[in-house]
């Protein structure tokens, strides 16, 4: 028997999982219908599932069954659903396309579009809450971490801090505490959550942590080279994006060729301290090069 | 020894160290500090503290210290200060004043609004999830229930209903069911809360649930009676608001008789669950006493 699994395969079985997992959770709550509604378009709106995929993969790295952690990880997505909902809010953002589709209050106005994020933050504690497959004692720890990886000392500090740093030029340590909140913190949690569900030790969850930490740099990097060097029918949104909007980038601040040789580094980081643990990373570590070689 | 305690004396005694606890914790934690100025300014902007007085009572009630339920109180009237902050936005109700005072996208404008609110909703789960008082099968319980009074299935859903009910003719059924998600919810979590809490019986905790309904619906009929018959001074927003919305009260569906009627009813029915019980029940029945004779 091969046990190796293939990365596409993981994610794509899994991924179709998760997307099914939350839109059936959320139809079978009695709400109002165009809330319903409001909240699942925004659910089955695509996108690659990256951090659940994630928490799943590190369950599976410690040979666990993954479907351990199938609850927590929608709950995750619908966290990061409602965040990009309300990111695009005319108040914020003001997008009209996402995925090449329009945005929640494009599709259901702005009062929904806030009520349907709201909803989905609120739910995703309630869905770990009932889970059935945990002890109260993973429970607790994951919601207090996916709240602090989620509020205003993770994610929405982070956006705070990005929505206060445009038009300004920022250092480079002044991007990358952006960028390790905004995004980072949830990708941390991702891997973080894998590991708690999966029993791993306090020295393997700081090596865990180190990992989520570089990959989500990595992934941040990526974004700003695909900004200037990706084609947008692939990414989904306008090329040159980044700079209309004066934010810097790590390419500004270190060229693209600087940006790149810290892609890199920050890869390299991260594949070695999955090196300091012995389980089957073989999947973390396909995760973490596509990550680098995305082309969206 | 005289065990009578004061409703005004706990309320003033325990409000104000429920906003110390709301202040204090959220200072503590590292963000931006115009997140932080946002959050604490809706946190300080007064209120009756109703809920987490009555969750607080109701532990009293079961002769164990309220103090067990701190945290639980303060992470509950975090998620109503959220809600403010979320109505008064311009997508929803475009007010400008909120008891007196700009409101927060005021003060703060649209974005951090809306980034505060959300801030307020996550770190309320945390809160819960690191109280040290509390076992993890209770903060479990605890966390689910809120979500779920505060979620899709409650206060969101109301919201989203309320909305839609907006220049329609509802029911009486219709309004009820609009404010037992919209405002019920919440009192509902209040007393289940401290039920929970205090390790109460499944058939005390049904009771509890009962009265939290009667005084749900009570507090919502007195709102709509001051509405027509208040001080504008006093209620601190303009008398005849609702009317000029065009929105369905109980004293339009029912005359400002009927309405009182029914406001007497579901006092009585809330005093007649609390009788069932062998507690004691003073401060919560000097609660549903208030709630019906409060003039804002």
């Amino acid at each position: 028997m091969n046990p190796h699994v293939d990365l596409k395969e993981f994610q794509q079985q899994h991924g179709e999982m998760i997307t099914n997992q939350m839109v059936e959770t959320v139809e079978s709550l009695s709400m109002p219908s165009n809330l319903k509604k409001a909240m699942i378009y925004s659910l089955q709106a695509g996108g690659k599932r990256i951090r659940p995929i994630l928490l799943l993969a590190t369950i599976k790295a410690f040979n666990k069954d993954p479907l351990l952690g199938l609850n927590t990880a929608s709950a995750l997505e619908m966290i990061h659903t409602y965040s990009l909902i309300h990111d695009d809010l005319p108040a914020m953002d003001d997008d009209d396309l996402r995925r090449g589709k329009p945005t929640n209050h494009k599709m259901f106005g702005e009062a929904m579009a806030i009520l349907a994020g709201d909803a989905l933050l609120t739910y995703s504690f309630q869905m770990i809450a009932e889970d059935k497959g945990l002890t109260s004692d993973h429970k607790v720890r994951l919601i207090g971490l996916l709240a602090k990886c989620a509020g205003p000392e993770g994610m929405v500090g982070g956006q705070v801090a990005d929505i206060e740093g445009e038009n300004k030029k920022l250092t480079v340590k002044g991007l990358e505490s952006i960028h390790e909140h905004k995004t980072g913190k949830l990708l941390t949690f991702s891997v973080l959550a894998g590991g708690i569900i999966s029993d791993a030790s306090e020295e393997q969850l700081e090596l865990l942590k180190q990992f989520a930490y570089h990959i989500g740099l990595a992934f941040q990097i990526q974004d700003d080279i695909l900004d200037i060097e990706g084609s947008e029918e692939i990414i989904g949104k306008p090329v040159g994006s980044d700079e209309s909007k004066h934010k810097s980038t790590y390419p500004s601040l270190l060229t693209i060729g600087g940006a790149k040789e810290k892609l890199h580094f920050h890869l390299n980081e991260a594949l070695s301290s999955l090196d300091q643990m012995t389980i089957d990373s073989s999947l973390l570590t396909e995760i973490a090069q596509l990550i680098v070689a995305r082309n969206h």
